[in-house]
């Protein structure tokens, strides 16, 4: 909290070096002398009803569970629709209107948590896919000293015998491994190897992202397949895939709690976007069909839990509305490190600490694969009702596959506060919003593509 | 035909002068020595589910109905979704993408096919509605020699008593004059005092748009009403207005019969958007409900209705495409004007004169009422197929309400080659537009409000 205020003063005007006060405030307030350790981890393509903590009844995620029963869940973490837009606003805290290129890239001049982090003393790590350009420099260049990734700098095999980059060197693995073993194991060691000062491990995983193929706890796995390159493979595996997912956060949770770290380390759990469109599932009687690519819930409503016994309370579950920007200022908060000026997020910290119900009551949305501005879908939601910019609007408990255009002739009085304050807020952002020179000139770069 | 091809010639760089040579042309191919006076009616608010000759069957619109049965009836005609889009896009030929500005204002730079018919040698008129600002010198400004209009400067009552300026003169009208028959007698005395020339008509109807209050023919018509200035009034009273609306096309076309003058006349008859949507009608035992406002078919599907007897065939029901782009190429080819460098229509006076079914394979909708880029709608549709810009895909014939996105990963065969069609329609749309700077700074000078 001290810190928080910290970064208010800082606002207005004061300039402190903010770290150093931060780290002293972590200790007069009683916290352990060392700032707490930070291990987040995001799932590939793994809608809010793949974990049974949030009534999944098709999969079964002990381990998510176990995770969410000892901290906080989250009923309204939103991510955007697809991989690359939700990765670039995790990592910068800026919404995809003025932080998104294209697909499969994030902007070189990018100020992302790891460079924040790493100020801040944190030792950094990431681990599990890229697939954001940048050459094999990229992960020191966003921040990381550490990393063990899949498609750094081409696209092998990622489950069966699959090729990575481990700190700045190609492996390919032909000996029947995992490749989400492979990424687990490096984390496990990495937690091992730093457990005496601060770190920083980013988990952006592999799993349970097509091509669907067995894993090693498959009646059928191969230890000698090669991989498949392309495609989607077998849907049946998709369920394997969930269940092999939650064992590997099992694996990294528990080596911090086997090395005594459990305490004084904030675990945070998310996906990167909803499943895959062909996957139904369900949520009690109500199935769910993957939404992946589309700006409806089904497309962005994913899993969130996080777990940091010194500072939040077991068995929380929390309404507040979380947007994939706000994570960047939450860490930045954690760790002590200073926010960048002209982020979008909302630190959620408080909430985390039981000061605060939420940090938000809206939510935005710029959403356009390919970076061309002039198709973007936009939108500004709430936990009931969502309002695109193009004057569509929806009232999502009722109607949460956004069949029913709610006209704004026809609306209750409720109906019509909700609107106004979408209204406004979209307005809002629209009008802050302004794109850096950067991402703009990219984007004409790659308009030839 | 042969106007059509000097068209093409020129386009390919031969530098003629065009009106003259058509007005020839004309002559040579067996045309009545005088290029054909045209008269364009636009209904205010008349989706296509009002007229009885498009099979409706809540109300009963006798002369346009004859009007389709001495010429051509177009199944599948589109406006844009509310009134300033579509009357600048009928007005100048291009697509709202790039003529612009905001709602009740028609560019001053524009140019408008007044200006390319006066040029050709018409004497123009514009009667009705005018709500693009401007002020008193506007018509003449935009190309028309004559007028009588409502809201050309301010907004008076419309029908009971109504205030209007008549060449450049504002006149309050206190006898119980309606005002759409005094427009309408405006017009019925021009063609009189024009008979002997080539005449351009534009009649932007005032009917049947709200406030819905009684018509001279209504039973509790009120002479001395002061005629309401704001609000939609009675929705009872829109049946009323929609048979006064056809009875006023009636009295015009009366007028051009009477002086011998039906033959060498093209006559059409549209609507600038669809219904209020409060007004439920039927379609046989299909309810429609109004869309305007909406970019559904319910926004956008008009009447269209085109009379010349001297070129179209008796009884025709085309389903050609029909964009309001198109009027002005139209209008052009068929008065003998140059068509203007990049304009977006394209002329189905081909489709008219039967040499033709379609002048187009797609239409493009770009749609924002206040103008502003970053939140406008965009589509591309055939007669079956939708694709907003924002991925959304839509089977219209299956699905006309638009409740049911089609998923790209799940589309039959048949549906990926439309979806693909329509996609790089929409390429090829953006690609192309280009701004003008007096829009772009129009927009930008419109921001504050």
């Amino acid at each position: 909290m001290i810190c928080y205020l910290v970064k208010v003063w800082s606002a207005i005007g004061l300039r402190v070096a903010l770290s150093a006060v931060c780290v002293l405030l972590w200790a007069q307030v009683g916290h352990a002398a060392a700032p707490p350790n930070i291990v987040l981890i995001m799932a590939d393509d793994m809608g809010y009803e793949c974990v049974s903590a949030n009534g999944s009844t098709t999969y079964s995620t002990p381990h998510l569970d176990r995770l969410a029963a000892d901290g906080m869940r989250f009923r309204h973490a939103h991510s955007q629709p697809i991989c690359t837009p939700s990765r670039v606003q995790i990592m910068t805290g800026i919404y995809n209107e003025r932080n998104y290129i294209r697909f499969g890239i994030l902007d070189p001049q990018a100020t992302t948590f790891g460079h924040l982090l790493r100020k801040a003393g944190y030792a950094t790590c990431i681990a599990g896919k890229w697939q954001l350009e940048g050459g094999m420099q990229a992960p020191d260049l966003f921040g990381f000293d550490e990393h063990c990734l899949w498609q750094l700098n081409r696209r092998p095999s990622r489950y069966p015998n699959p090729g990575l980059e481990v700190n700045g060197q190609q492996k390919d693995y032909t000996d029947g491994a995992y490749g989400p073993d492979i990424v687990t194991d490096y984390i496990v060691d990495f937690i091992g190897r730093h457990q005496d000062q601060p770190f920083f491990v980013y988990y952006p995983m592999i799993l349970p992202h097509w091509p669907f193929e067995p894993t090693p706890d498959s009646e059928d796995w191969d230890p000698q397949a090669e991989g498949l390159l392309r495609g989607h493979g077998e849907l049946k595996y998709f369920k394997d895939m969930v269940h092999y997912t939650d064992k590997m956060v099992g694996k990294v949770v528990a080596q911090l709690d086997r090395l005594g770290l459990r305490d004084n380390t904030l675990v945070i759990f998310t996906a990167d976007n909803g499943t895959y469109v062909k996957i139904k599932s369900y949520i009690g009687d109500r199935a769910v069909q993957g939404g992946k690519g589309l700006t409806t819930d089904n497309g962005t409503h994913v899993p969130m839990i996080a777990r940091w016994p010194a500072r939040i309370r077991t068995g929380q579950v929390s309404n507040a509305l979380i947007d994939f920007s706000d994570i960047l200022p939450t860490l930045s908060e954690v760790g002590g490190a200073p926010v960048p000026d002209r982020i979008d997020g909302r630190s959620f910290f408080p909430v985390l600490t039981g000061q605060k119900d939420s940090a938000r009551d809206w939510i935005y949305c710029w959403y356009e694969r390919n970076g061309r501005v002039n198709r973007a879908s936009q939108h500004v939601r709430d936990r009931q009702y969502k309002r695109y910019a193009d004057g569509r609007f929806f009232d999502l408990i009722a109607d949460p596959t956004e069949q029913a255009n709610l006209m704004v002739s026809e609306l209750s009085s409720e109906q019509e506060v909700a609107e106004l304050k979408l209204s406004k807020a979209l307005a809002e952002v629209l009008e802050r919003s302004e794109q850096t020179e950067a991402v703009k000139q990219e984007r004409k770069a790659s308009k030839d593509e």
